[in-house]
């Protein structure tokens, strides 16, 4: 190769690492800034809610959802110290949210035997369940 | 450049990119996978639910949002058609899930005038919001 043209040679191969890094940039940002999936989100009160025990038995029962292969993304959750404001409800003991692919995710999940396993060991724990399965659009 | 040297050098800029490529691919999977985020989930209850104009309002008020700097993912959503069970709340008429960094992503969030202007062009349309703000542990 001329110098000139290794230069030239150079020069391309910098521009498709940029192009490399700039496309894996727009996949990380369509991924996580527009969500077209399905938020499976789920608040839990505990029946003891000051009893730290019965708290980490249930999160740590909430790790074990996280083999379940449809499950895309999982974020476990207590209440966030954010302002005090008449909307925000911050009375439940643990939040579980996770995103499936489609509504098929979200039924192979509820028939999971992990699943299942889930609710037998932890449902003694809480008294009150709320779920909210919202579609991205 | 040397024949020889030269394909030393395509081989090491293949190496390069698959590298570039695959710590994108890790930095996505920690992203979605081990959320440590403030998770910020509003409901809300239309005043008119059975009007398409008014929720196509307050779609295109929430799509205004994700211009706000602190919001690392946002999730527009709408019922999703799921199983009917006693404990899943369907009765919202639209949902708004973004992560933040931290509390003071979410502090930013609250006092931005992108947020204000939303409150004021869409509060009217809404009878009722409840927010739910997790800490991802």
């Amino acid at each position: 190769m001329k110098k000139q043209t290794r230069r030239k040679f150079i020069a391309s191969t910098i521009a498709l690492a940029i192009g490399v890094v700039a496309s894996a940039k727009s996949l990380l940002t369509m991924e996580t800034k527009n969500k077209k999936q399905l938020a499976h989100h789920v608040f839990f009160w505990l029946k003891n809610p000051d009893s730290k025990d019965d708290l980490n038995k249930l999160l740590t029962g909430l790790r074990t959802l996280e083999k379940i292969e449809t499950i895309r993304s999982l974020h476990i959750g207590v209440p966030a110290a954010t302002e005090t404001r008449p909307v925000v409800d911050a009375s439940y003991s643990a939040s579980e949210l996770m995103f499936f692919d489609d509504l098929e995710g979200e039924k192979i999940y509820q028939d999971h035997p992990l699943h299942k396993k889930f609710i037998q060991d932890c449902s003694p724990l809480w008294e009150k369940v709320v779920v909210y399965n919202s579609m991205g659009i």
